[in-house]
Protein backbone atom coordinates (compact mmCIF):
# COMPACT_ATOMS: atom_id res chain seq x y z
CA UNK A 1 0.00 0.00 0.00
CA UNK A 2 1.13 3.18 -1.06
CA UNK A 3 2.15 5.53 2.19
CA UNK A 4 0.26 7.97 0.97
CA UNK A 5 -3.04 6.16 0.56
CA UNK A 6 -2.95 5.97 4.40
CA UNK A 7 -5.88 7.35 6.43
CA UNK A 8 -5.60 10.24 8.50
CA UNK A 9 -6.77 9.53 11.75
CA UNK A 10 -8.80 11.71 14.25
CA UNK A 11 -10.38 11.15 17.79
CA UNK A 12 -12.85 13.47 19.68
CA UNK A 13 -15.03 12.98 22.37
CA UNK A 14 -18.00 13.25 20.52
CA UNK A 15 -18.63 14.63 17.29
CA UNK A 16 -16.81 18.26 17.94
CA UNK A 17 -13.94 16.66 15.76
CA UNK A 18 -16.12 16.43 12.65
CA UNK A 19 -16.03 20.20 12.40
CA UNK A 20 -12.01 19.61 11.33
CA UNK A 21 -13.34 16.80 9.32
CA UNK A 22 -15.40 19.58 7.41
CA UNK A 23 -12.16 21.42 6.93
CA UNK A 24 -10.10 18.56 5.29
CA UNK A 25 -13.01 17.90 3.26
CA UNK A 26 -12.39 21.30 1.60
CA UNK A 27 -8.81 21.79 1.59
CA UNK A 28 -7.72 17.46 1.22
CA UNK A 29 -10.18 15.96 -0.50
CA UNK A 30 -8.60 13.24 -1.23
CA UNK A 31 -7.80 12.12 2.24
CA UNK A 32 -9.28 9.01 3.69
CA UNK A 33 -10.20 9.17 7.20
CA UNK A 34 -10.99 7.36 10.03
CA UNK A 35 -12.89 9.10 13.20
CA UNK A 36 -13.34 7.75 16.35
CA UNK A 37 -16.04 9.66 19.06
CA UNK A 38 -15.51 8.85 22.51
CA UNK A 39 -19.65 9.20 22.71
CA UNK A 40 -19.60 6.83 25.58
CA UNK A 41 -17.60 8.80 27.77
CA UNK A 42 -18.01 12.25 26.80
CA UNK A 43 -17.41 14.85 27.98
CA UNK A 44 -14.35 14.56 28.93
CA UNK A 45 -13.88 18.17 30.54
CA UNK A 46 -14.72 16.98 33.99
CA UNK A 47 -12.89 13.91 33.71
CA UNK A 48 -8.61 14.09 35.83
CA UNK A 49 -6.08 14.94 33.07
CA UNK A 50 -4.61 10.95 33.08
CA UNK A 51 -8.09 9.28 32.52
CA UNK A 52 -8.64 11.56 29.03
CA UNK A 53 -4.75 10.50 28.50
CA UNK A 54 -5.46 6.63 29.01
CA UNK A 55 -9.07 7.10 26.50
CA UNK A 56 -7.26 8.98 24.13
CA UNK A 57 -3.83 5.81 23.90
CA UNK A 58 -6.77 3.14 23.32
CA UNK A 59 -8.26 5.19 21.10
CA UNK A 60 -5.70 5.72 18.90
CA UNK A 61 -3.91 2.18 19.51
CA UNK A 62 -7.77 0.89 18.46
CA UNK A 63 -7.46 3.02 15.18
CA UNK A 64 -3.55 2.17 14.50
CA UNK A 65 -3.86 -1.22 14.79
CA UNK A 66 -7.39 -1.66 12.78
CA UNK A 67 -6.15 0.72 10.08
CA UNK A 68 -3.64 1.76 8.26
CA UNK A 69 -2.40 5.12 9.40
CA UNK A 70 -0.23 8.23 8.30
CA UNK A 71 -1.19 10.92 10.51
CA UNK A 72 -3.11 11.50 13.80
CA UNK A 73 -5.21 14.49 14.59
CA UNK A 74 -6.17 14.95 17.86
CA UNK A 75 -9.31 16.53 17.44
CA UNK A 76 -10.22 17.40 20.65
CA UNK A 77 -9.10 20.12 22.88
CA UNK A 78 -8.83 18.64 26.16
CA UNK A 79 -7.17 15.08 24.83
CA UNK A 80 -4.94 18.13 23.27
CA UNK A 81 -3.79 19.73 26.39
CA UNK A 82 -3.67 16.68 28.74
CA UNK A 83 -1.14 14.80 26.81
CA UNK A 84 -0.24 15.27 22.97
CA UNK A 85 3.55 15.25 23.78
CA UNK A 86 2.49 11.54 25.38
CA UNK A 87 0.96 10.33 22.59
CA UNK A 88 3.70 11.48 20.39
CA UNK A 89 6.17 9.24 22.15
CA UNK A 90 4.27 6.13 22.30
CA UNK A 91 3.22 6.12 18.32
CA UNK A 92 5.19 5.76 14.92
CA UNK A 93 3.39 8.15 12.73
CA UNK A 94 3.26 12.01 13.38
CA UNK A 95 0.36 13.64 15.95
CA UNK A 96 -1.20 16.83 15.44
CA UNK A 97 -3.27 18.65 17.86
CA UNK A 98 -5.75 21.38 17.60
CA UNK A 99 -4.36 23.92 20.41
CA UNK A 100 -1.22 25.30 19.22
CA UNK A 101 -2.92 25.97 15.52
CA UNK A 102 -5.83 28.05 16.96
CA UNK A 103 -3.51 29.79 19.50
CA UNK A 104 -1.32 31.10 16.44
CA UNK A 105 -4.59 31.58 14.39
CA UNK A 106 -5.99 33.81 17.29
CA UNK A 107 -2.81 35.88 17.07
CA UNK A 108 -3.15 36.28 13.50
CA UNK A 109 -6.30 38.33 14.03
CA UNK A 110 -6.56 40.07 17.18
CA UNK A 111 -4.82 43.80 17.16
CA UNK A 112 -6.01 44.71 20.88
CA UNK A 113 -3.64 41.48 21.87
CA UNK A 114 -6.58 40.84 24.35
CA UNK A 115 -7.64 37.52 23.50
CA UNK A 116 -10.31 35.43 25.49
CA UNK A 117 -10.28 31.53 25.27
CA UNK A 118 -13.31 29.25 26.59
CA UNK A 119 -12.83 25.56 26.74
CA UNK A 120 -14.01 22.76 28.78
CA UNK A 121 -12.81 22.24 32.48
CA UNK A 122 -10.00 20.05 31.48
CA UNK A 123 -8.84 22.21 28.73
CA UNK A 124 -8.76 25.31 31.18
CA UNK A 125 -7.65 24.15 33.97
CA UNK A 126 -4.37 22.93 31.64
CA UNK A 127 -3.55 26.29 31.34
CA UNK A 128 -2.23 24.91 28.05
CA UNK A 129 -3.88 27.80 26.06
CA UNK A 130 -2.56 30.77 28.12
CA UNK A 131 1.50 29.14 27.84
CA UNK A 132 1.35 28.56 24.20
CA UNK A 133 0.02 31.94 23.72
CA UNK A 134 2.32 33.71 25.81
CA UNK A 135 5.05 31.65 24.34
CA UNK A 136 3.97 32.83 20.97
CA UNK A 137 3.85 36.61 22.18
CA UNK A 138 4.80 37.89 25.80
CA UNK A 139 2.13 41.30 25.33
CA UNK A 140 -1.09 39.27 25.00
CA UNK A 141 -3.17 39.19 27.61
CA UNK A 142 -5.16 35.71 28.02
CA UNK A 143 -8.98 35.70 29.50
CA UNK A 144 -10.04 32.42 29.97
CA UNK A 145 -13.43 30.69 31.37
CA UNK A 146 -14.51 27.17 31.37
CA UNK A 147 -17.87 26.27 29.47
CA UNK A 148 -18.81 22.78 30.83
CA UNK A 149 -22.42 23.04 29.45
CA UNK A 150 -21.67 23.52 25.68
CA UNK A 151 -20.37 20.25 24.76
CA UNK A 152 -23.28 18.59 26.18
CA UNK A 153 -25.26 21.47 24.36
CA UNK A 154 -24.34 20.58 21.40
CA UNK A 155 -24.01 16.35 21.62
CA UNK A 156 -27.91 17.03 22.34
CA UNK A 157 -28.85 18.96 19.87
CA UNK A 158 -30.19 21.67 22.50
CA UNK A 159 -28.17 24.58 20.57
CA UNK A 160 -31.54 26.77 19.25
CA UNK A 161 -32.74 26.79 22.32
CA UNK A 162 -33.42 29.51 24.48
CA UNK A 163 -31.51 27.75 27.52
CA UNK A 164 -28.31 27.61 25.24
CA UNK A 165 -28.72 31.44 24.61
CA UNK A 166 -28.66 32.18 28.23
CA UNK A 167 -26.00 29.88 29.25
CA UNK A 168 -23.84 31.11 26.68
CA UNK A 169 -24.89 35.04 28.08
CA UNK A 170 -23.71 33.90 31.32
CA UNK A 171 -20.27 32.04 30.48
CA UNK A 172 -19.12 34.80 28.28
CA UNK A 173 -19.95 37.93 30.16
CA UNK A 174 -16.65 37.69 32.12
CA UNK A 175 -15.06 37.61 29.18
CA UNK A 176 -16.69 40.58 27.21
CA UNK A 177 -16.07 42.96 30.16
CA UNK A 178 -12.73 42.18 29.48
CA UNK A 179 -12.88 43.97 26.44
CA UNK A 180 -11.47 41.34 24.33
CA UNK A 181 -11.05 41.43 20.61
CA UNK A 182 -10.88 38.14 19.65
CA UNK A 183 -12.15 34.71 21.40
CA UNK A 184 -10.52 31.36 20.78
CA UNK A 185 -13.52 28.77 20.54
CA UNK A 186 -11.28 26.43 22.61
CA UNK A 187 -13.03 23.11 22.09
CA UNK A 188 -13.81 21.59 18.93
CA UNK A 189 -18.07 21.39 19.82
CA UNK A 190 -17.95 25.20 19.89
CA UNK A 191 -18.40 25.94 16.05
CA UNK A 192 -21.45 23.87 15.94
CA UNK A 193 -22.72 26.62 18.20
CA UNK A 194 -21.06 29.48 16.83
CA UNK A 195 -23.95 31.48 15.72
CA UNK A 196 -24.88 31.46 19.29
CA UNK A 197 -22.05 32.92 20.50
CA UNK A 198 -21.45 35.39 17.83
CA UNK A 199 -24.98 36.64 18.25
CA UNK A 200 -23.82 37.05 22.34
CA UNK A 201 -20.22 38.71 21.63
CA UNK A 202 -21.56 40.68 18.95
CA UNK A 203 -19.48 41.66 15.71
CA UNK A 204 -16.57 43.50 17.44
CA UNK A 205 -15.05 40.05 18.52
CA UNK A 206 -13.77 37.74 16.14
CA UNK A 207 -14.60 34.04 16.81
CA UNK A 208 -11.62 31.57 15.88
CA UNK A 209 -11.45 28.08 15.93
CA UNK A 210 -9.04 25.93 15.27
CA UNK A 211 -10.55 23.92 12.58
CA UNK A 212 -9.35 25.24 9.59
CA UNK A 213 -5.46 26.59 11.28
CA UNK A 214 -5.60 22.78 11.90
CA UNK A 215 -6.41 21.50 8.42
CA UNK A 216 -3.47 24.08 6.95
CA UNK A 217 -1.14 22.10 9.59
CA UNK A 218 -2.37 18.68 8.51
CA UNK A 219 -1.63 19.51 4.72
CA UNK A 220 1.91 20.98 5.66
CA UNK A 221 2.76 17.84 7.50
CA UNK A 222 1.64 15.89 4.66
CA UNK A 223 3.74 17.79 1.37
CA UNK A 224 6.74 17.98 3.60
CA UNK A 225 6.79 14.22 3.42
CA UNK A 226 5.21 13.92 0.05
CA UNK A 227 2.24 12.37 1.88
CA UNK A 228 -0.86 14.05 0.03
CA UNK A 229 -3.51 12.09 -1.28
CA UNK A 230 -3.95 13.51 -4.68
CA UNK A 231 -7.14 11.58 -5.13
CA UNK A 232 -10.88 13.02 -6.14
CA UNK A 233 -12.57 11.93 -2.23
CA UNK A 234 -11.20 10.03 -0.29
CA UNK A 235 -13.50 7.27 1.98
CA UNK A 236 -14.73 8.14 5.46
CA UNK A 237 -14.89 5.84 8.35
CA UNK A 238 -16.71 6.52 11.81
CA UNK A 239 -16.62 4.35 15.17
CA UNK A 240 -18.21 5.42 17.76
CA UNK A 241 -18.16 4.14 21.67
CA UNK A 242 -21.53 5.32 22.13
CA UNK A 243 -24.68 5.16 20.11
CA UNK A 244 -23.88 5.22 16.51
CA UNK A 245 -27.55 6.32 15.27
CA UNK A 246 -27.37 9.60 17.17
CA UNK A 247 -23.88 10.10 15.80
CA UNK A 248 -24.65 9.68 12.37
CA UNK A 249 -27.55 11.73 12.89
CA UNK A 250 -25.69 14.88 14.28
CA UNK A 251 -22.54 13.96 11.75
CA UNK A 252 -24.96 13.87 8.70
CA UNK A 253 -26.51 16.70 9.45
CA UNK A 254 -22.99 19.10 9.72
CA UNK A 255 -21.36 17.05 6.90
CA UNK A 256 -24.14 17.40 4.86
CA UNK A 257 -24.03 13.64 3.28
CA UNK A 258 -25.38 10.14 5.23
CA UNK A 259 -22.87 8.70 7.09
CA UNK A 260 -22.65 5.59 9.33
CA UNK A 261 -21.03 4.71 12.20
CA UNK A 262 -19.66 1.47 14.27
CA UNK A 263 -19.98 1.21 17.63
CA UNK A 264 -16.92 -0.30 19.48
CA UNK A 265 -16.43 -1.13 23.03
CA UNK A 266 -13.09 -0.87 24.91
CA UNK B 1 -4.64 0.77 -3.06
CA UNK B 2 -3.43 -2.09 -5.47
CA UNK B 3 -6.35 -4.70 -4.96
CA UNK B 4 -4.05 -7.43 -4.23
CA UNK B 5 -3.01 -5.90 -1.33
CA UNK B 6 -6.31 -5.93 -0.02
CA UNK B 7 -7.82 -8.25 2.65
CA UNK B 8 -9.46 -11.63 2.85
CA UNK B 9 -12.45 -10.75 5.44
CA UNK B 10 -13.73 -13.62 7.61
CA UNK B 11 -16.68 -14.47 9.51
CA UNK B 12 -17.69 -17.03 12.10
CA UNK B 13 -19.94 -17.22 15.11
CA UNK B 14 -17.21 -17.39 17.34
CA UNK B 15 -13.38 -18.71 17.19
CA UNK B 16 -14.18 -22.19 14.77
CA UNK B 17 -13.39 -19.92 11.81
CA UNK B 18 -9.79 -19.47 13.23
CA UNK B 19 -9.38 -22.96 12.32
CA UNK B 20 -9.03 -21.69 8.32
CA UNK B 21 -7.13 -18.64 8.92
CA UNK B 22 -4.86 -21.01 10.51
CA UNK B 23 -4.80 -22.78 6.96
CA UNK B 24 -4.38 -19.40 5.32
CA UNK B 25 -2.00 -18.73 7.31
CA UNK B 26 0.05 -21.95 6.06
CA UNK B 27 -1.50 -21.60 2.59
CA UNK B 28 -1.58 -17.65 1.80
CA UNK B 29 0.81 -16.53 4.25
CA UNK B 30 1.11 -13.18 2.28
CA UNK B 31 -2.83 -11.89 2.43
CA UNK B 32 -3.83 -9.37 5.07
CA UNK B 33 -6.88 -11.21 7.12
CA UNK B 34 -9.92 -9.50 9.16
CA UNK B 35 -11.85 -11.71 10.80
CA UNK B 36 -15.37 -10.93 12.65
CA UNK B 37 -16.24 -13.62 15.30
CA UNK B 38 -19.83 -12.70 16.37
CA UNK B 39 -19.21 -14.66 19.83
CA UNK B 40 -22.05 -12.50 21.86
CA UNK B 41 -24.57 -14.16 19.29
CA UNK B 42 -22.77 -17.57 19.59
CA UNK B 43 -24.24 -20.27 18.96
CA UNK B 44 -26.02 -19.63 15.48
CA UNK B 45 -27.09 -23.51 15.38
CA UNK B 46 -30.16 -22.89 17.38
CA UNK B 47 -31.06 -19.57 15.74
CA UNK B 48 -33.64 -19.73 12.68
CA UNK B 49 -32.12 -19.26 9.24
CA UNK B 50 -33.36 -16.00 8.88
CA UNK B 51 -32.01 -14.80 12.26
CA UNK B 52 -28.52 -16.24 11.16
CA UNK B 53 -28.63 -14.37 7.88
CA UNK B 54 -29.63 -10.96 9.02
CA UNK B 55 -26.36 -11.27 11.63
CA UNK B 56 -24.07 -12.79 8.45
CA UNK B 57 -25.37 -9.76 6.23
CA UNK B 58 -24.65 -7.45 9.01
CA UNK B 59 -20.98 -8.80 10.11
CA UNK B 60 -20.21 -8.64 5.87
CA UNK B 61 -21.60 -5.20 5.81
CA UNK B 62 -19.60 -4.15 8.87
CA UNK B 63 -16.45 -5.09 7.79
CA UNK B 64 -17.40 -3.71 3.78
CA UNK B 65 -17.49 -0.18 4.98
CA UNK B 66 -14.03 -0.15 7.55
CA UNK B 67 -11.91 -2.39 5.84
CA UNK B 68 -10.71 -3.10 1.91
CA UNK B 69 -12.01 -6.54 0.97
CA UNK B 70 -10.82 -8.53 -2.16
CA UNK B 71 -13.08 -11.43 -1.02
CA UNK B 72 -14.93 -12.97 1.39
CA UNK B 73 -15.50 -16.80 3.29
CA UNK B 74 -17.87 -17.23 5.55
CA UNK B 75 -16.22 -19.76 7.29
CA UNK B 76 -19.43 -20.61 9.42
CA UNK B 77 -21.21 -24.00 8.25
CA UNK B 78 -24.00 -22.53 9.71
CA UNK B 79 -23.84 -19.57 7.94
CA UNK B 80 -23.24 -20.87 4.44
CA UNK B 81 -25.71 -23.29 4.50
CA UNK B 82 -28.63 -20.83 5.57
CA UNK B 83 -27.48 -18.14 3.03
CA UNK B 84 -24.70 -18.04 0.98
CA UNK B 85 -25.87 -17.09 -1.99
CA UNK B 86 -28.53 -14.06 -0.33
CA UNK B 87 -24.44 -12.61 -0.05
CA UNK B 88 -23.34 -12.88 -2.57
CA UNK B 89 -26.21 -11.24 -4.41
CA UNK B 90 -25.82 -8.15 -1.97
CA UNK B 91 -22.14 -7.37 -2.48
CA UNK B 92 -19.65 -6.90 -5.06
CA UNK B 93 -16.90 -8.91 -3.73
CA UNK B 94 -16.30 -12.61 -4.36
CA UNK B 95 -18.04 -14.62 -1.57
CA UNK B 96 -16.94 -18.13 -0.60
CA UNK B 97 -18.53 -20.72 1.76
CA UNK B 98 -17.37 -23.66 3.29
CA UNK B 99 -19.73 -26.14 2.90
CA UNK B 100 -18.88 -27.34 -0.84
CA UNK B 101 -15.33 -27.18 -0.14
CA UNK B 102 -16.08 -29.83 2.50
CA UNK B 103 -18.41 -31.49 0.56
CA UNK B 104 -15.68 -32.07 -2.92
CA UNK B 105 -13.01 -33.03 -0.21
CA UNK B 106 -15.41 -35.98 1.36
CA UNK B 107 -16.28 -37.21 -1.66
CA UNK B 108 -12.51 -37.18 -2.80
CA UNK B 109 -11.93 -39.69 0.23
CA UNK B 110 -14.70 -41.53 1.03
CA UNK B 111 -14.21 -45.35 -0.80
CA UNK B 112 -17.61 -46.78 0.34
CA UNK B 113 -18.99 -43.88 -0.75
CA UNK B 114 -20.82 -43.86 2.69
CA UNK B 115 -20.59 -40.33 4.66
CA UNK B 116 -21.53 -39.03 7.51
CA UNK B 117 -21.97 -35.45 8.51
CA UNK B 118 -22.14 -33.63 11.89
CA UNK B 119 -23.14 -29.65 12.00
CA UNK B 120 -24.59 -27.50 14.03
CA UNK B 121 -28.61 -27.83 14.34
CA UNK B 122 -28.76 -25.30 11.53
CA UNK B 123 -26.47 -26.78 9.15
CA UNK B 124 -28.35 -30.66 9.58
CA UNK B 125 -31.42 -29.06 9.35
CA UNK B 126 -30.93 -26.83 6.12
CA UNK B 127 -29.90 -30.22 4.13
CA UNK B 128 -27.36 -28.35 2.68
CA UNK B 129 -24.77 -31.59 2.72
CA UNK B 130 -26.91 -34.08 1.72
CA UNK B 131 -27.90 -31.82 -0.96
CA UNK B 132 -24.34 -30.81 -2.33
CA UNK B 133 -22.89 -34.29 -1.44
CA UNK B 134 -25.48 -36.02 -3.76
CA UNK B 135 -25.50 -33.50 -6.65
CA UNK B 136 -21.89 -34.09 -6.92
CA UNK B 137 -22.24 -37.78 -6.44
CA UNK B 138 -25.69 -39.79 -6.74
CA UNK B 139 -24.69 -42.83 -5.46
CA UNK B 140 -23.54 -41.75 -2.33
CA UNK B 141 -25.00 -42.29 0.74
CA UNK B 142 -25.63 -39.39 3.28
CA UNK B 143 -26.15 -40.13 7.47
CA UNK B 144 -26.15 -36.35 9.08
CA UNK B 145 -26.35 -35.30 12.79
CA UNK B 146 -26.69 -31.83 14.18
CA UNK B 147 -23.92 -32.04 17.43
CA UNK B 148 -25.60 -28.71 18.85
CA UNK B 149 -22.59 -28.98 22.42
CA UNK B 150 -19.62 -29.06 20.70
CA UNK B 151 -19.98 -25.38 19.81
CA UNK B 152 -20.16 -24.68 22.82
CA UNK B 153 -17.38 -27.32 24.46
CA UNK B 154 -15.20 -25.11 22.22
CA UNK B 155 -15.61 -21.61 23.03
CA UNK B 156 -15.53 -22.84 26.50
CA UNK B 157 -12.44 -24.53 26.60
CA UNK B 158 -14.05 -27.43 27.82
CA UNK B 159 -12.75 -30.15 24.99
CA UNK B 160 -10.75 -32.03 27.21
CA UNK B 161 -12.89 -33.02 29.80
CA UNK B 162 -14.55 -36.55 30.28
CA UNK B 163 -17.95 -34.51 29.58
CA UNK B 164 -16.72 -33.89 26.14
CA UNK B 165 -15.67 -37.50 25.22
CA UNK B 166 -18.86 -38.61 26.55
CA UNK B 167 -21.16 -35.84 24.53
CA UNK B 168 -19.26 -37.44 21.50
CA UNK B 169 -19.72 -40.92 22.04
CA UNK B 170 -23.19 -40.48 22.44
CA UNK B 171 -23.80 -37.94 19.45
CA UNK B 172 -21.28 -40.52 17.49
CA UNK B 173 -22.84 -43.64 17.89
CA UNK B 174 -25.64 -43.83 15.29
CA UNK B 175 -23.29 -42.49 12.48
CA UNK B 176 -20.67 -45.54 13.85
CA UNK B 177 -23.88 -47.91 13.76
CA UNK B 178 -24.06 -46.91 9.80
CA UNK B 179 -20.79 -48.05 9.38
CA UNK B 180 -19.36 -44.53 7.70
CA UNK B 181 -15.82 -44.76 6.19
CA UNK B 182 -15.61 -40.69 6.09
CA UNK B 183 -17.01 -38.09 8.59
CA UNK B 184 -17.54 -34.55 7.30
CA UNK B 185 -16.50 -31.99 10.19
CA UNK B 186 -19.13 -29.61 9.28
CA UNK B 187 -18.92 -27.06 11.48
CA UNK B 188 -15.61 -25.08 11.63
CA UNK B 189 -15.55 -25.21 15.25
CA UNK B 190 -14.94 -29.07 15.42
CA UNK B 191 -11.43 -29.41 13.87
CA UNK B 192 -10.29 -27.88 17.84
CA UNK B 193 -12.12 -31.19 19.29
CA UNK B 194 -10.73 -33.49 16.10
CA UNK B 195 -8.43 -35.19 18.51
CA UNK B 196 -11.71 -36.09 20.70
CA UNK B 197 -13.47 -37.17 17.60
CA UNK B 198 -11.23 -39.58 15.99
CA UNK B 199 -10.46 -40.95 19.40
CA UNK B 200 -14.26 -41.93 19.28
CA UNK B 201 -14.67 -42.93 15.79
CA UNK B 202 -11.71 -44.68 15.63
CA UNK B 203 -8.87 -45.08 12.74
CA UNK B 204 -11.15 -46.56 10.00
CA UNK B 205 -13.81 -43.32 9.60
CA UNK B 206 -11.02 -40.34 8.05
CA UNK B 207 -12.27 -37.04 9.52
CA UNK B 208 -12.19 -34.15 6.79
CA UNK B 209 -12.54 -30.63 7.43
CA UNK B 210 -13.33 -28.03 5.02
CA UNK B 211 -10.01 -25.94 6.05
CA UNK B 212 -7.70 -26.75 3.78
CA UNK B 213 -10.31 -27.62 1.01
CA UNK B 214 -11.92 -23.48 1.49
CA UNK B 215 -8.37 -22.24 1.63
CA UNK B 216 -7.19 -23.77 -1.55
CA UNK B 217 -10.46 -22.56 -2.78
CA UNK B 218 -9.27 -18.90 -2.16
CA UNK B 219 -5.91 -19.58 -3.69
CA UNK B 220 -7.53 -20.41 -6.78
CA UNK B 221 -9.90 -17.33 -7.11
CA UNK B 222 -7.33 -14.69 -6.42
CA UNK B 223 -5.09 -16.51 -8.65
CA UNK B 224 -7.36 -16.22 -10.98
CA UNK B 225 -7.97 -13.11 -10.80
CA UNK B 226 -4.55 -12.07 -10.27
CA UNK B 227 -5.11 -10.86 -6.74
CA UNK B 228 -2.90 -13.25 -4.73
CA UNK B 229 -0.72 -11.20 -2.11
CA UNK B 230 2.50 -11.73 -2.33
CA UNK B 231 3.99 -10.69 0.66
CA UNK B 232 6.09 -11.89 3.44
CA UNK B 233 3.95 -11.90 6.01
CA UNK B 234 0.32 -10.24 5.91
CA UNK B 235 -1.50 -8.53 8.66
CA UNK B 236 -4.19 -9.61 10.67
CA UNK B 237 -7.37 -7.97 12.28
CA UNK B 238 -9.71 -9.17 14.59
CA UNK B 239 -13.10 -8.17 15.86
CA UNK B 240 -15.62 -9.77 18.04
CA UNK B 241 -19.06 -8.97 19.46
CA UNK B 242 -18.30 -10.26 22.29
CA UNK B 243 -15.82 -10.26 25.37
CA UNK B 244 -12.09 -9.71 23.29
CA UNK B 245 -10.05 -10.84 26.29
CA UNK B 246 -11.30 -14.85 25.78
CA UNK B 247 -11.20 -14.67 22.14
CA UNK B 248 -7.69 -13.63 22.11
CA UNK B 249 -7.00 -16.13 24.48
CA UNK B 250 -8.32 -19.49 22.70
CA UNK B 251 -7.07 -17.60 19.75
CA UNK B 252 -3.40 -17.21 20.73
CA UNK B 253 -3.32 -20.84 21.73
CA UNK B 254 -4.99 -21.95 18.05
CA UNK B 255 -2.75 -19.88 16.01
CA UNK B 256 0.72 -20.01 18.19
CA UNK B 257 0.79 -16.03 18.48
CA UNK B 258 -0.78 -13.51 20.26
CA UNK B 259 -3.66 -11.92 19.10
CA UNK B 260 -5.53 -8.59 20.20
CA UNK B 261 -9.57 -8.54 19.41
CA UNK B 262 -11.63 -5.29 19.45
CA UNK B 263 -15.39 -5.20 20.32
CA UNK B 264 -17.85 -4.03 17.91
CA UNK B 265 -21.44 -3.96 19.25
CA UNK B 266 -24.24 -3.25 16.57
Amino acid sequence: MLAREKAIGLLDSGVGGLTLVKELNRLLPGENIVYFGDTARMPYGPRPPHEVRDFAVEIIEFLAATQDLKLFIVACNTATAVGLAHYQALFPFPILGVLEPGARAALKVSKSRRIGVIGTEGTIASKAYPQVLTALDPEVKVFDKACPLFVLLVENQLVDTPEADKVARSYLRPLQEQGIDTLILGCTHYPLMEHVLARVMGDQVALVNSATATALSARDILAQSDLLNPGQRGWQRFFVSGDPQNFAEIGSKLLGYPLRAYRVVF
